[in-house]
């Protein structure tokens, strides 16, 4: 369906796709689409990226026996702000702790590369924390910020794309951000030297036509830049993998997908969802389910994740998903009136 | 988004849409668009219609408070078939047991209609079992065939008008038909007495593109008729909720939803969800989230229900999800590996 060559812009110059009858395109693939996991990057916000060796390492032996073409290990933030007694080393990415499951990484050799994720203001030391990416098994550095932080993320992507590395621009919570700000961004951000720039729904808010608008302003932004377009969604109202598609079908080559949506909140678009319907032949189910089965399911028995209905109410009313995962944790997680009720008296 | 005047097939002459601006049509709605309760009646396909009274009631007087067009209460089907040592009252819908829960039921007092689901192919005694609309407080019946059952369809949908019925038409299993057969039946279906051709995803399978091909086709099939198309969709992919958004942006005034998605294998659109988009302010979310919470959540201890990966595998392999559901009810429903390894070794 999508991925094919239904994409409405038409592709960039470096991309020679045959054109497939509109018929069914979407038995076919648009080979130029990756994959992104972000199972312990995004799922280190509901567990304070307190997953064991053993964990990292089950999701990295998966993505890469399933083609997967990225993988987001973590965050690289600043002990200061995110102190190690509480958090756990994922949300610092120190290279003896990602060696220890990675070993010596090799991307060519696994077909698979390694990001993590900064935070701009002033939650990543990203001037010392960072070193070459020579020296280090990560090959991407993902930037995030709020619109209002741009600048910054642009000074963090000439840093690290100085460095080495293959970078990319999230901003977030675009569901929150006037058009006109939105626009500004991505002028500045088609100037940088990021080779992605995502579409962050952080709230899971967005439906269908919103991120039509979105993807469509997105793609317009870096026409003629060579960059792509990446789609990162949460799963509040179940439209995760929903507006993943649509992305996909508008031309955004760049997609992230979690292991069972593991993710803050409601969670993100789920891997096994997505990898069913990419029909480019190197991507494998099989060992997603395993990991699953035998990995992610059994974390279930610790943290909540997923669609719930406090989850759709905040993902409705375009709010931070914060207050549903405080109502989740607490007492009366199934108390959706009461919950109701609280969200409806504060806004 | 959608709901309101997004839908690109012109509105047919009857409607006087005010033209709102395309700029964020999402934020206004459609009055035609009318919503459907089927909790009771496709939740029975998991407890043979075994709901208690107190059940049925506390969904009833549900879709009143929220504002909800119709509901149905379950199968018009044969006793003889379904007999009753093992099925409920919802499975015959006996208008003794209706009248228990809904008394004399008022669909103008109310705003509410009352449907039920009557199959071809001999599950149903429509002949005898089905009384004149002015003595039941049934207001709609809704016609669900096979695509080769289409004649007799008809036969039981011309009878049901001659008795008094609104009907509706509700080819199923529509992902695994040849588009001729569709068409074929379309044309029929064009011709009978039905006021609504439901697009019916049995097997959560379909994608948005083929949504769209499939919701076109059913448009123009019945444009001049003045018959609407309505939407059922499956949540085996956590596509039900978006794909039915999308089937209202291409102009489907009739949608399908149930509490908590409550349904065969993977479930059906969830009715939060979907009245959390509509933006009809005669539509409440709040006694939906009532009934979820005190009657239907409680039925998760007994029944499964949902799109866990069994699900997601049979939608992904167009596949009906019976051997999900004994998959599901089986000693190891969350074995992926071992029924995605029977599954591919069956296809």
């Amino acid at each position: 369906m999508p991925h094919p060559t239904a994409g409405l812009p038409p592709p960039r110059p470096r991309r020679q796709l045959s054109r497939v009858s509109e018929k069914a395109p979407w038995i076919t693939y648009r080979p130029e689409l990756k994959v992104l996991d972000c199972t312990i990057r995004d799922g280190g916000l509901i567990n304070h990226s307190n997953f064991t060796d053993e964990q990292v390492r089950a999701v990295y032996d998966t993505c890469i026996a399933a083609g997967v073409d990225y993988m987001e290990i973590g965050y690289k933030n600043d002990p200061k702000s995110f102190p190690t007694d509480t958090y756990g080393p994922w949300r610092h990415c120190e290279e003896e702790d990602m060696r220890r499951v990675v070993g010596d990484h090799n991307s060519e050799a696994t077909g698979l590369k390694l990001a993590a994720m900064a935070d701009a203001g002033g939650k990543s030391d990203w001037k010392h924390q960072i070193i070459p990416a020579k020296d280090s098994v990560l090959d991407v550095i993902r930037v995030a910020c709020y619109v209002h932080q741009i600048s910054e993320a642009v000074e963090m992507i000439e840093h690290c794309t100085a460095l080495g590395y293959e970078t990319t621009l999230n901003i977030m919570a675009i569901s929150v951000v006037a058009d006109a700000e939105i626009d500004q961004a991505l002028e500045i951000g088609a100037k940088s030297a990021a080779g992605t720039v995502v579409v962050v729904d952080s709230y899971g808010n967005l439906y269908r036509e919103q991120i039509d608008h979105l993807v469509r302003k997105y793609m317009k932004a870096v026409e003629g830049t060579g960059k792509d377009v990446g789609m990162h969604a949460h799963n509040n109202l179940q439209l995760a993998f929903a507006n993943t598609i649509e992305a996909i079908i508008l031309g955004a080559n760049r997609v992230d997908a979690t292991l069972l949506g593991l993710g803050r909140g409601a969670g993100n678009c789920p891997m096994e969802i997505l990898l069913g319907f990419l029909r480019n032949p190197k991507f494998k189910l099989r060992p997603v389910l395993d990991c699953i089965q035998n990995t992610i399911l059994p974390m279930k028995q610790q943290f909540d994740w997923g669609p719930s209905i406090p989850y759709n109410l905040t993902g409705q009313m375009n709010l931070h998903p914060r207050s549903a995962m405080a109502w989740r944790e607490g007492d009366t997680p199934d108390d959706y009136l009461s919950f109701y009720d609280q969200t409806m008296a504060d806004v």
